[in-house]
């Protein structure tokens, strides 16, 4: 593998990070490019944990900021390598991860370098296991092994925001509906109960849900609830005992992770349900006086967040945290998943400005 | 080994053959021990083809029946060797294959070893792969390599019937459902369309399908549509593009396999349907006037056989064939199979007493 150039401009290094695969759980190869590139460097102090490598400046400052970004990503589905796209005259790096969220940790990986002497102290994060259940998280086992290295006065977290500033998120639940049946030989189905039919109406109210829009601190929230699996079977000529369909319920930062599991409840009301994953929204945040500091800067009015991100387990510890960072999130995950080279160097742009003002 | 000891009881030679485990695929050892009991008899004309053993009476008589058995379980959990057990004061033969199907394949052994002289020809037929999927059937085979072996005025399968007389059997069809969507991350749930809340309406007319009992020449056959599995879902935060329902529909025999695929596609009308397996079914063919002869041979009045079974197989081949044999079908392949010895033996009567009419 050639060695990461971080002297290369912020889109060049998107596309030779994400010519690295590195699929949730096997972000290793990337991790060891990250390593082998920001350790040599003498302004920066290295942590490695796993596949999470955690680079700081320590100059002293008043004030730290964090930034942070995840490595891993949803699985390849034929888009990988990147490709130059160029779309109604406009130039793209087309491939899986460029949206989310390569794009901006490329960006983070060459201030992190370029950087030497920044206005505030920074503590770079780049961590893996993001795109699957939370347990899993680089940042949970980071914040159980070295909690002081998230201490901060702000944070950033570069997920695709197109460019624009996009406070707090909602959070997240996935739970388990489950239906029972008997097994019987398909030939004598009258004997058993068929546990897939007993999930006809589990669908139904699925399909019938009709999610909310939840104002919080003058930011729309758009809510969701949506089979993300369904399972069940034994075999071709046996009635199915047990049926799953594991679903998520994305809700706005005003409601708890309490009152999360009791709407989840609520609708499934009559069938058993498994919390399986839960993780509570952020407030915007945005009255941080680094905050006001860090939007003046960038430039543009904040918008909401839609999507879960680590923003909420910085708000959790007190430190006030935004998304920030190239890329379109309505491609997120999407097989045409594709990154505009000016927003890379858009956010470049800003960063540095904000990290270099003094 | 010890050899099969044909002049013992039918009961005994029932347990001597479940205690040589036979799961599909590795009939060998029985299938050896068979032929090394039958070769050696002089008033039998034995052919091997696989795990297939075939046996003949050719004293020239007007007519010829074919009577068959698979050799094959469904695997062993923990239910072999067998054991004599009582229940409620009546004795039984339990573990795995003792109802299907070894218990009608001693009776088969004892008969063929002992009628040397019957009063009809005789085809008797032990064969292998019978539990998987019918292209594997030891059957399948011998009728590409010797259908000559499959000539007869009338045909006895020796599945479980609890020693009656069933007719015919339902016919066979498994088809995958399909809905799509189209992917999306969930956090953004309403740009996608999720493929699983698409397949509620498969699932609701699943469950308010009401099936029918069909009268054919006579005998009810009861009738049943049911999902054998489901399945869809990409990761925990995507909308799902697909949903598979994978469903069995078991067709009474007045249905050719193209009504129950019309009428299948009918149920799911406006969904993808694809036909994934089909067997018709077969006519009860007791007017022939063996099969009449048979009734009256072995007393009791005919019922109807749900499961599919090789009966279809020989109907196909224009030979009238029903089930007759030990065992409670409700047991097959059930962990607590067990065969009651009174069965066997009334099996065993029946069988003779009409193989040796004159």
């Amino acid at each position: 593998m050639r060695a990461l150039d971080l002297t290369a401009s912020s889109p060049d290094i998107t596309r030779a990070i994400c010519d690295i695969p590195s699929v949730s759980d096997h972000e290793g190869a990337l991790a060891d490019a990250i390593e082998r590139a920001i350790a040599p460097l003498p302004h920066l102090e290295v942590h490695r944990d796993g596949d999470t490598i955690v680079a700081r400046t320590d100059a002293g400052h008043a004030q730290r900021v964090v930034i942070a970004g995840h490595i891993d990503t949803v699985p390849i589905n034929g888009n990988v390598p990147t490709r130059d796209v160029t779309i109604d005259g406009e130039p793209y790096i087309w491939g899986r991860g460029t949206v989310d969220m390569k794009a901006g940790v490329a960006v983070q990986l060459k201030l992190a370098a370029e950087l030497v002497d920044p206005a505030v102290d920074i503590t770079w994060m780049w961590y893996d296991h993001e795109e699957v259940a939370a347990e899993h998280s680089g940042l949970t086992r980071l914040a159980a092994s070295r909690p002081d290295l998230f201490a901060g006065d702000f944070a950033i977290l570069g997920e695709p925001t197109a460019g624009l500033v996009e406070g707090g998120c909602n959070g997240t639940l996935r739970a388990i509906v489950r239906t029972h049946g008997v097994r019987a030989h398909s030939a004598r189905s009258w004997i058993g109960e068929n546990a897939i039919h007993a999930a006809a109406p589990v669908l139904a109210r699925l399909a019938e849900y009709r999610p909310r829009t939840i104002s919080v601190e003058g930011l729309e929230y758009r809510e969701g609830l949506n089979a993300v699996a369904i399972s069940g079977g034994v075999a071709g000529n046996v009635i199915p005992d047990l049926c799953e369909v594991q679903v998520n319920f994305r809700f706005a930062p005003s409601r708890s992770e309490e009152e999360a599991v009791a709407h989840v409840r609520g609708v499934f009301e009559g069938f058993e349900v498994e919390i399986a994953d839960l993780a509570g929204g952020a407030r915007p945040g945005l009255d941080a006086p680094l905050a006001q500091r860090f939007l003046q800067a960038v430039g543009g009015a904040p918008r909401p967040k839609y999507g879960w991100t680590d923003v909420a387990r910085f708000s959790r510890l007190g430190v006030p945290a935004v998304n920030y960072g190239p890329g379109d999130p309505l491609l997120a995950h999407h097989d045409e998943e594709r990154v505009p080279v000016a927003q890379i160097e858009e956010v470049e742009r800003g960063l540095r400005a904000w990290l270099t003002a003094r």
